[in-house]
């Protein structure tokens, strides 16, 4: 009966300069990545089925809601929309949403838009505002993002016998690939020296292991189709929101089973992934998400520089993860294009990990 | 291709009292809610493969984000969750959101919950909080849903030649049926004179004919089956967000586009339905609501109350709609339970209408 499903396709791919944009707004970033992927799709608004919206802050920090609807007025588009939170995993959320649809057969194109405009506000707002997205308890205990994942880098380092150079080392990686990405926030290369002299954040959290406070906007047409980039699995898995009640610190619950499910819909193995993007909030993040994820060493991960340095614009995140794979698959990454990589896989984590989505893609006739 | 699709059950069904419930919060709600319809599904939160909550104001109001794992910690669930905005469409739209997830096949058995909390807060921010739904031009120039709802209901008393009397006889008929709920927010008859000389909230709008602000949660288990009650039929419709972009004040597009949508699907016609929730925010709206969908005067509409008098916590109303059709379709809404209620309809609108979603539920074996 499976086989019977529409098969999801990627036909566009949009995405903005991450950055503090100060001249943006939610609307202008999400109507030019739209645009892109709508051009790229050879499409206009008008051949739209469903829009989905992936978003985290726009209610809470600009108090406007049916987020869908003014992403969807930027475009002048009139049909259904759907806004979806799932704070960072917001965006990834929204293309499995997308893959979803497809496959109900309850739309034929759908356009997925991830959008966040952070720098507005002062940075302790957004702090605050980030924290909504944690466990209560944790945010009476005054405890932050940088808090909580300086709590698991602690234990990571200690489970794996590994120092804090060799999380530098993630980090000074980002920002190598950064610097050959046109459209990332921090573009220039950083040392390990630098890394452990940056200023202490949260011990042992420094600030250059860190993810910046972005604004941008990504976008993608999926449609059911038979050629190009296929989205060939879509995984989601979920834990409980506070780390106290977690079985590991060390390790994501959610990146798991999200992993092995879409695994499981795609029928390929870890092994065959060329390219990754993973959802480094903090550089620890990436190191448990490789081991999560199973990644083998000649995968490339994180060729857009990854949140840490391409920019975290939270909503948008997950979708340009999609967008940076299914180009790198394309072939078009003009710079830091991966040889001949035929199989991507995308992981986005809310929070601390209570959600974690994972998508795979393969381009088509490869073989 | 579509008749191997997974087909989709309501296998259970959930709904707290709606009011002002001081002592309760969004998780006491939202957690009643979803066991009372676990119970009635004979599952428990382990056999959920996915979660979705319909929720527009916690972000706004509460500022808590990743909204879906506020709700699962409430029921001890970690896996999988989603949360849905689309204003006052919250809850139809994560309705429509686990049928799709059902017919995709990538999840065989889904947990919705709608909640909102919403008397925490005075009414100038409830206001304040409802009207970022709406158009940003509309908020700039001070209108709130009354002014807007006003204004449809002037074009629409002139367009059909109707007075005042006939736009209260809908809040008389709606309190009437609320009396026979013992969940509804306001079970007392009132009369048309007594409409008629409440208070003058946006003239023609008196406060006799608006909904009210409400606590509440309502909860879902959609299953993919065989047997039951089957949700037929899901459409979406949208619009621009401002009524200056309409081409009528006195229909709605997104009405008739889900509509349509919803009945193509099902292979139902209009004459098929007996029992019909529409959606209510004023009464002017349910007037509205019956033309756009095309019923006929043997549909029995709102048994529950509506919104006007069943009450209105925004995210929880669309799932409400469905649980109150699927029990009429079950026959067990005991004192107001429709003779031999076979089809339903549901239809939910978010804002002044840039949103709607309409379902079509049928009893199987009915015939």
């Amino acid at each position: 009966m499976k086989r019977l499903l529409p098969r999801v396709f990627v036909s566009g791919t949009g995405v903005t300069a991450f950055g503090e944009l100060w001249r943006e707004s939610v609307e202008s970033m999400a109507a030019r990545a739209a645009r892109e992927a709508m051009e790229e799709a050879k499409i206009t608004h008008k051949e739209v089925d469903l829009l989905i919206v992936g978003n985290m802050l726009v209610q809470q920090l600009e108090q406007r809601a049916q987020v869908g609807s003014i992403v969807a007025q930027a475009i002048a588009f009139a049909g259904p929309t759907l806004h979806i939170e799932g704070a960072c995993a917001s965006g990834g959320l929204a293309v499995r949403q997308g893959v979803m649809a497809i496959r109900s057969g309850m739309a034929r194109r759908v356009l997925i838009v991830g959008v966040e405009k952070m720098s507005d506000v002062g940075s302790d707002d957004i702090a605050r505002a980030l924290m909504a997205a944690g466990d209560e308890e944790e945010q009476w205990a005054g405890a932050t993002f940088p808090a909580l994942y300086a709590m698991m880098m602690r234990e990571y380092m200690a489970e794996y016998d590994i120092h804090e150079a060799d999380v530098a080392a993630v980090a000074v990686q980002s920002h190598k690939h950064a610097c050959l990405n046109p459209l990332a926030q921090f573009r220039r290369e950083i040392s390990v020296a630098e890394v452990l002299s940056s200023e202490l954040v949260a011990d042992p959290i420094r600030q250059l292991m860190c993810a910046p406070f972005s604004d941008g906007a990504a976008a993608l047409v999926l449609e059911a189709g038979r050629a190009g980039v296929e989205i060939v699995g879509s995984g989601q898995g979920g834990d409980v929101l506070g780390l106290s009640g977690r079985n590991s610190l060390f390790s994501m619950k959610a990146t798991q089973t999200a992993c092995e499910a879409a695994f499981k819909e795609s029928g390929l193995r870890v092994l065959d992934i060329d390219v990754a993007e993973v959802h480094d909030c903090f550089s620890i993040a990436q190191l448990m998400a490789v081991r999560d994820l199973g990644l083998v060493d000649r995968t490339v991960i994180n060729t857009s520089g990854g949140l840490k340095a391409c920019g975290h614009p939270v909503g948008a995140t997950g979708v340009k993860q999609v967008v940076e794979v299914a180009r790198q698959l394309l072939g078009v990454c003009v710079g830091r294009q991966v040889h001949n990589a035929r199989v991507g896989l995308t992981q986005n984590v809310g929070g601390t990990g209570a959600t974690a989505v994972v998508h795979i893609l393969r381009r088509l006739h490869a073989d």
